[in-house]
């Protein structure tokens, strides 16, 4: 029986073995630091007799896979635990996650205090130590034994499983017995699990769905040492202190109100004008250099509008529908709140004949949207109910599509260069799957050659980018910009869509040369995204301290004392001929204090200014960026921000000698 | 008896006689001329019996009442023509109004044609001449006088009547009877009623109400002479031009479509671009000049929210309300749209602490209100279901209220004024009824000490305002700045309300001088009123010809041949630097037509481009004011046209020698 090791080399047995027999025969440093073994590319307990000729890679928690075993024993760990202090808790689910581990328990909510009991209870238990048994019964014989330790839950998740399937399970320590699927390691014992933590709890449906019991879900980590454990933990606190939901709430860009409801955040006036000024960065960058034509049209229309678009038959459930009070079953007296702008903006091109002369028309619109979101996913300004997006449509002949999609997403990289999130995001060519043919309309030519030009297209804006089947729309392939939120979740920011299907949908043409009716293409885009979820993702990418072009407040003006007031003045009437958004710190407060508290409201810069200042026409520059700039002649100060904003330059942060 | 007329002199009789007679008296030019008599103030029959001293004032076409009754007599002739040509028709109402008169009928609906027909045999009717003669029944003979004649809307109109009344009937020629109050005229002849037109027919619910039957209305309009009746016709021909409706689509600022729905208009990019132009201004006037911050807020909330501020009790018929639709009554998981934003800014300000040091917060929002109009009051841009209005809230210590009222006056009136639109409005100070004061709030005193605070700012102001009893809110006065349409239909743009009740309604606060909580005063305003609004009333006001610094395209470059198409992308390239809105027309046209067509386009200036403007980089100027402005440096011409635009000005059309 020959076994084949990753590194290629072969070792040969005589006779059956377990994965971690193999791991001990090579080294016991191995063997105890392994978590599961890879077996002909599954992974697969270490307990695993192998019999027959086979690959082997053992799995230590360097691996990912080895390290979310670790952690997947370890919220067994927590199960027993929670067992130990509430013996009444039940048990649901547990498995490991992207980054740790949870495990759902239907029990009282707990506080912090609790996980830290829990905690310790933990590392008693892995004080203790024990091995890890795994061992298997016929469905039914696994069901009677869920039912005399009262786990209704397992033995729901049992019952669910076909006839018939044998039922694994893994006991550790003395009884503690729990459904599961494996694999896990050897034992427990402080050696293997000695750097964990318990995050924080929440809860949660069982089984993810809002009509059934709310749970207990407590959140742990657990990596292989303790310097790991206590990066990552920072690193937490970092992300938690990014948060948007929480910083943006701090720095008042916005706020919300239980009687307004969930999913509705308000934007405060610094949030606004934050979002003001990319909006009308968008809206000129568009029109005045891309030739886009902007449109506003209603955010709400009968449900006619999304019949034809077929929104109404695929995406109802998402929408807002608002029937007449006094007939509400009859459509034709509905009213439905917009997903999206597509069809509004095909009646606006659809108003006047066109001709093969004045195609392509871009038409784009600052669109205001509405989705139905569960509320269990609402979340501060990236899952809402209403958002602003950057929405255009682009009507054109189909010569000149591939032009027109290469500008869109020129035009899309353009604008995440300028927001410095460039290297946060991927590019994904969204592709058709050509195993389920019949999913999608058009042949399978078509689709090659068009997803061939979107291909060349990234090709050429030298942009990179990785390749998705299945991920298409059902008429047509896309390229999705997608980033990660500060909790490593992904987000499509942007979608620029190939659409050869709705012009017919909505009898669309144009006159060509010939005289005769022509249908157009149609690309589906937008350059920013939405608004708000863009506002979010700034927030926390730049920790609150926003590129100063986008700070609502761009410059403080701090008066040494009421005998500079009149100066401040001045400066200020400057600042505001150059569109220079500024305070004036009036109050009287010694200046450290105030010097400090605009260095918490992350402002770009201060200008102090006393006498010196008054009688040179200076301002004494304190940055963000570098501290202490000195002082500068005001017109010197003015014409470098005027730069520093019109350009849209992200200053980096210096090291400041001068500041404590 | 002495009858004093109006000049001051006096007439002595020795016995009664009718209001007719002593205009006989007096001359028997006056005696034909005259329509009605005043008699002690109230408008009576020319048949009036004079028994005792009065005063009497006779009435001639040239008298505003006077003419409604010539216009009311003419709309019964009318009646008798339709009853004569559509003997099946049913008499519903007739009055005059401001402008003419309509007539109510039960009966089909009518072509131009039809109208024509019914005018000539009104013609005749007038040529035949006829005595009119009032005559009264008690109210039992009158129903059975209308019955018998089948008059059943009559029957409703006289059975609404309290018992006992007498009613009055007026019988012209063979037969035709009438019920109503009157007065009329003596007699049908073509000597009195020379100068009529019925204008147009449309739909009309039997009283406005849309659960009743829908009758056809005759508009038609009379005057004392053809030339005045002309010189009307002519001003509607005009206005019907204007009008928004039919000008906004023509000129493509808007458009809609059946399947969208009513009361949703879609603007397209010219209409957008100039509202996206005013709003800019304003926002930045209002942030950047007075004072104000921009709060986003979402357009819908539970009804809670509307609980609070009362809407849900007293205006849910107006409000578009979703509910969840598995559970529709539930008003927890409903949510309405909102009618306003007022709610929304308070939970802005009730986000963060306060104290009397940062009063008052100035909050604006350009901001999206949903009303639910009848289907019956669409029209254009100006009665639809969704709108954009400036809308603020500023939240003051009750001693900025004085001046911070003020403030909000002096913005709208500068609003207007640079809208060219100053003498189109009036002002009116709404007061409460003193008469009815239990439908009012807070007592006399405060009523008449805030009331005396606005009369005195408007004073201060140098605005001429009237004032009206009954027309503020219930608890608190307001200016109303009201224009006309078109139509002469009443429109209030602008409100400025005076609000001491919903600060304790929201429970606002903030931390007085001595560290107790105070109650703010609240005012509700806006600078420029609806956007969609603004722009149908620009479009009507300047019958499209809109300042040159709100045009979608301001200046048109036009080549004279090909070969100066480069030089006209260098003139482009200047005007995109400095913000002006321009295009090229490369189009193969003869010059003469591309000129007529920009005239036609109505745009303020074109530039034309040619082998002499190249060498010296001029520019050809011609403009909608003065045809042919002559050849200026290009530089010159950027200067003076960007003046224009930054100044707003509103330059007047002069006449034009070179125009044919």
């Amino acid at each position: 029986m020959k076994i084949t090791l990753k590194d290629g080399s072969q070792k040969e047995y005589d006779k059956e073995l377990r994965a971690i027999d193999v791991a001990y025969d090579i080294s016991e440093g191995l063997a105890r630091n392994c978590m599961a073994a890879r077996i002909d590319g599954e992974i697969c307990d270490l307990r695993t007799v192998i019999d027959k000729d086979c690959s082997l890679e053992l799995l230590t928690a360097a691996d990912p896979e080895g390290l979310r075993v670790l952690r997947h024993t370890t919220s067994h760990v927590l199960a027993q635990a929670v067992k130990n202090l509430y013996p009444e808790a039940k048990l649901a689910i547990g498995p490991a996650i992207d980054e740790g581990f949870y495990y759902d328990f239907d029990m009282q909510s707990l506080s912090r205090e609790d996980l830290d009991a829990i905690e310790a209870e933990m590392k008693k238990i892995i004080k203790a130590g024990a091995e890890i048994k795994r061992f298997e019964l016929p469905r039914d014989e696994a069901i009677k034994l869920m039912q005399e330790r009262g786990e209704t839950y397992k033995v729901e998740l049992i019952e669910d499983l076909p006839e018939g399937e044998t039922i694994s399970f893994y006991e550790q320590g003395d009884g503690f017995v729990d459904l599961c699927a494996g694999p896990h390691i050897m034992k427990i014992s402080k050696s293997v699990i000695k750097a964990f933590k318990l995050t924080s709890s929440s809860g949660a449906y069982w089984r993810g769905d809002e009509h059934n019991a709310m749970l207990t879900r407590i959140y742990g980590t657990a990596f292989a040492s303790k310097e790991e454990l206590e990066a990552h933990l920072a690193e937490l606190a970092d992300r938690k202190n990014r948060d948007h939901n929480k910083l943006g709430r701090e720095m008042q860009l916005f706020t919300t109100a239980d009687v307004v409801g969930q999913g509705l955040p308000l934007l405060m006036p610094k949030g606004y004008k934050i979002m003001q000024k990319m909006i009308r960065w968008i809206e000129d960058l568009e029109d005045n250099e891309w030739g886009y034509e902007r449109t506003k049209t209603p955010f709400m229309a009968k449900p006619d509008l999304y019949k034809q678009s077929q929104h109404w038959y695929h995406y109802k459930e998402g929408m807002f529908v608002i029937p007449d009070p006094s007939d509400p079953e009859n459509e034709d007296k509905m009213l439905a709140l917009r997903p999206m702008t597509c069809p509004f903006q095909y009646y606006v091109f659809k108003a006047t004949p066109h001709s093969y002369r004045d195609m392509p028309h871009r038409y784009s619109e600052t669109s205001t949207l509405f989705r139905n979101e569960d509320s269990g996913e609402m979340h501060g300004l990236t899952r809402v109910r209403q958002f602003t997006l950057s929405e255009g449509h682009l009507i054109v002949r189909p010569d000149q599509m591939v032009e027109e999609f290469k500008n869109c997403l020129a035009l899309a990289k353009y604008v995440m260069q300028t927001l410095g999130v460039e290297q946060d995001v991927t590019y994904r060519l969204s592709k058709w799957d050509p195993a389920n043919k019949d999913k999608y309309i058009g042949d399978a030519e078509t689709w090659e050659k068009t997803q061939q030009h979107i291909r060349d297209i990234l090709t050429e804006l030298d942009i990179d980018f990785y390749e998705a089947d299945g991920e298409a729309a059902f008429y047509g392939p896309k390229v999705d910009i997608n980033t990660k939120n500060v909790y490593g979740k992904d987000d499509t920011v942007i979608t620029v869509q190939w659409d050869e299907y709705n012009a017919e949908l909505f009898d669309m043409y144009y006159i060509d040369e010939k005289g005769e009716k022509t249908r157009p293409a149609i690309i589906h885009r937008s350059s920013i995204g939405s608004y708000e979820r863009t506002l979010a993702w700034l927030t926390e990418k730049y920790a609150g301290k926003f590129p100063t072009w986008l700070c609502p407040e761009q410059v403080r003006i701090i008066p040494i004392s009421e005998k500079y007031f009149d100066y401040a003045e001045k400066v200020a009437a400057e600042f505001k001929k150059y569109g220079i958004d500024h305070t004036i710190d009036r109050r009287s407060e010694k200046m450290g204090f105030k010097i400090r508290e605009a260095r918490l409201d992350r402002l770009p810069y201060m200008v102090v200014v006393g006498e010196k200042e008054e009688a040179d026409r200076t301002v004494s520059v304190r940055s963000r960026f570098a501290g202490d700039e000195g002082v500068k002649p005001l017109q010197e100060f003015i014409d470098d921000i005027c730069e520093e904003i019109r350009t849209k330059t992200i200053r980096q942060e210096e090291p400041q000698k001068d500041e404590k």
